[in-house]
């Protein structure tokens, strides 16, 4: 395991992660890929310690992803699912974070329907001057910072295997399709792809994207960002106000897919057609669907990603799907497992 | 552990097994169950392998019986439950298994409300030319072979406790009453018992009983079973066109019972009453619920088993069903984490 | 780890603790508290032991607090949650435990609804002649053991942290405030404290009070308590018809609190106010809820103790249960790991 420095004590946001820390988790991920291909996929290394996945909004996926990633660094697990708790009988969010504390948690893995809940559960730990570590496992809309890692360290390892860095996405396109404005997926996979030096494109109706830069990406991106090659600024539907040469919002599908070399496509709510957000799912599909068809448009080796679960037929063709030429989204599930080990780890082996 | 060769990579029926199988699952189990006699009731064979119970019909007791027989291997374990899963998000079957997979899944324990749903995983799996095994844990009236494969051993350890096999019961007597039309328990004995040369009597009320043996057993139960005598064929009730002259359809339970060895009771579940298929719960008990006085009709030392969870007063008296001297109710779930133990062993240990 | 002799089989009730029985108690958790300090914070004590958590009521709390002590024996655990399980298939809860029994259950740790399950399904077990041990996890209105021995560790071992045991309460005031008349955890907490030699104040509006103590407390506590002075007997609300000396009721919060050295408030069921036991909660916060203010009542280093989950400002103030100076709310939580450990150990340890 690469002994790097991490000094970082929770893991809530990529808004403010150093191009080292990306490139510890890249490498610490990889160190545990190769552990994951041996016959016995375990190491010793958080024996004893205790993760506490604190799911407030439930999730299968998600939850046995960090599930597993414990037990394969030997940390004993809880499971907490808001549905069947104690919350039910009125206790506080932060009351429970503080129970978990005290029977002896060492890493709470967090998720909640709202934005700021792990947070203001990690700032509560400060406070008390406890040791504990809060990672943010999805939080309303606003980051999944573990779903943006697996992401870079698929399309980076795709790059260079042996050594994925940062570095290795720089000049290259990444469209991101779907709904960017509800999505923290988007959010978090914007950060880390604006730090690498890519171009980003953001596509979807209008209705699924923000009226301005300003309400979706705060100021801090445009002072991250790097100058790149500004080649799609003058297709139709980019806006003119964008903070960043790096980032680019369409309201067609075209100009985001043109010589793009990555396509990630978000998971449609259905509630988005309820809200009147959208037209069908039929439309949906033929509008901002990715198929085989629009993928002519991209780069010829272009590779597909989806966070998972996928509507199939909705966000993507079922047939593009299950593509292994293109499609990348079994390799994010296995990616996900070696992530949130190295992320386990590098808040775990920090503690006394 | 006896190190037979084994080349089964799914365990989703019986209609194929063969002697050689029963018999090296048989003695693969009676090793485990003298493992679980000791203090230490443990054993590193799948130490970092990962066996997934994907539940997508809820069950505690088998679930639970698979978790401990995988926990006693040392295999790490994820449990899917449908009801908080993302399945109601709407991602497909075999998607969710895909996204197990990707994640190391090693083993996939399957329950399903719809049969064919774990050959279905399989056959995916098959395709993607993977190595992950499909256990199937009961999928809709279809089977469920783990319990047929405790039942045998249940009974025939009771003959030979050294030497549990499937030759034991050829020519004994199993009588299996109640609601076999939807069973799928039946179902996977029957093939068991045929294979083994044991005489099957089925005794329920019409509207319980497949209509034509032809709808319920395949042809290949008749190239599959052995000569028998014919002992009850004259009795009343009997259907003439049986298939094979070691299976037997009674619409009366004593034709069933006379000279049993055994007697299998099946859960009888209350939907049925609703679907008017039955008259009430205390005329069914008054006709095909097994008391002490009806076992008179059996064998002196005759044995009575029941899947479990049991209505008690229902299919069975609740004095018979916690007599020692005739009960295997409780030997049978003893036996289920044994004999689990020995399935995910089989499939597990071929892995590289 | 002490290696005192334990006899006890089952933990049901504190009713017939020992004095040797608690400080045995007191003691292993202080070993195993010690454990939990270290950096692996794990032992190999319950290795290959199956402790099965049967939780016909819903508990997070309770139920990871045991999850977590088994695993920190390194025991496999198994969780049975009444929602998902066959109890919706009308099985009995004898039935249910039978079953964890023949799986291979070594403890039995049981919470219900109803009074008298864990008595039930331990003199079950014992008219099996079976090993199996069962810990009463909270049964209805009648004993919650693990909650008062947790609650008596985090008092003694804060007056001797060294070598907490039951005596270090002789002559201690205790105030209990609350729902007493429905609180398990009222009336196990009265065994130990009554059997320490402290006097024990119970106040609460008179419908959360029982009637008569003969309703509420057996003749044996008037065997079992010891001389104390009757300080606070000639207070308004106290119960002239009190059967022990130690026994204190109250229909105002005063006199209870007036040089309480320890006061324990209840959680607050808001089924009571549905019922008209109860006003506003607003009303009973400003009559029964602790404050800062209303300790100035009782001695300068009084600690305040809450089960849990706390219904802030109701039961307690917000402010008060933050203040490290007076709360050991969280110190309960830790406290709770540790006598758990200790709990499982004395009953598991003996199994051959």
């Amino acid at each position: 395991m690469p002994t790097a420095t991490w000094n970082r004590h929770h893991i809530l946001s990529l808004a403010d992660f150093t191009t080292t820390e990306y490139d510890t988790v890249l490498q610490t991920a990889a160190s545990f890929q190769e552990v994951l291909s041996r016959r016995t996929k375990k190491v010793p290394t958080l024996q004893g310690q205790v993760v506490a996945n604190l799911f407030f909004e439930p999730s299968t996926r998600t939850r046995s992803s960090f599930e597993l990633a414990a037990k394969r660094l030997s940390a004993d697990t809880l499971n907490f699912a808001a549905a069947t708790s104690s919350m039910t009988k009125g206790e506080t969010i932060l009351d429970t974070a503080k129970t978990y504390l005290a029977m002896g948690t060492d890493i709470m893995v967090v998720r909640h329907r709202e934005a700021g809940v792990p947070n203001a559960i990690a700032a509560e730990m400060d406070r008390l001057g406890v040791k504990v570590s809060v990672l943010n496992a999805g939080d309303g809309q606003h980051e999944h910072p573990s779903q943006a890692l697996l992401d870079l360290f698929t399309i980076t390892t795709l790059i260079d295997p042996a050594s994925p860095r940062l570095e290795l996405l720089k000049g290259k396109k990444m469209a991101i399709i779907g709904d960017i404005l509800h999505s923290r997926v988007a959010r978090s996979n914007i950060w880390s792809l604006i730090a690498s030096g890519a171009e980003v494109h953001l596509a979807a109706p209008p209705t699924l994207l923000p009226k301005l830069f300003a309400e979706f990406i705060s100021e801090e991106v445009v002072g991250r960002s790097q100058e790149v090659t500004e080649r799609s600024r003058s297709e139709s539907g980019v806006r003119s106000n964008s903070p960043t040469p790096q980032l680019f919002l369409h309201w067609q599908l075209e100009p985001a897919l043109q010589n793009a070399d990555f396509v990630m496509t978000l998971r449609l709510q259905k509630e988005r057609m309820t809200a009147h957000l959208l037209p069908s799912l039929r439309e949906y599909h033929q509008l901002f669907g990715i198929t085989r068809t629009k993928l002519q448009l991209c780069q010829p080796n272009v590779k597909v990603l989806h966070p998972g679960p996928v509507n199939r037929g909705v966000e993507i063709s079922s047939e593009l799907m299950d593509d292994p030429e293109f499609s990348l989204i079994q390799s994010q599930v296995t990616s996900g497992v070696a992530v949130r080990m190295a992320l386990l780890y590098l808040l775990g082996s920090g503690k006394a």
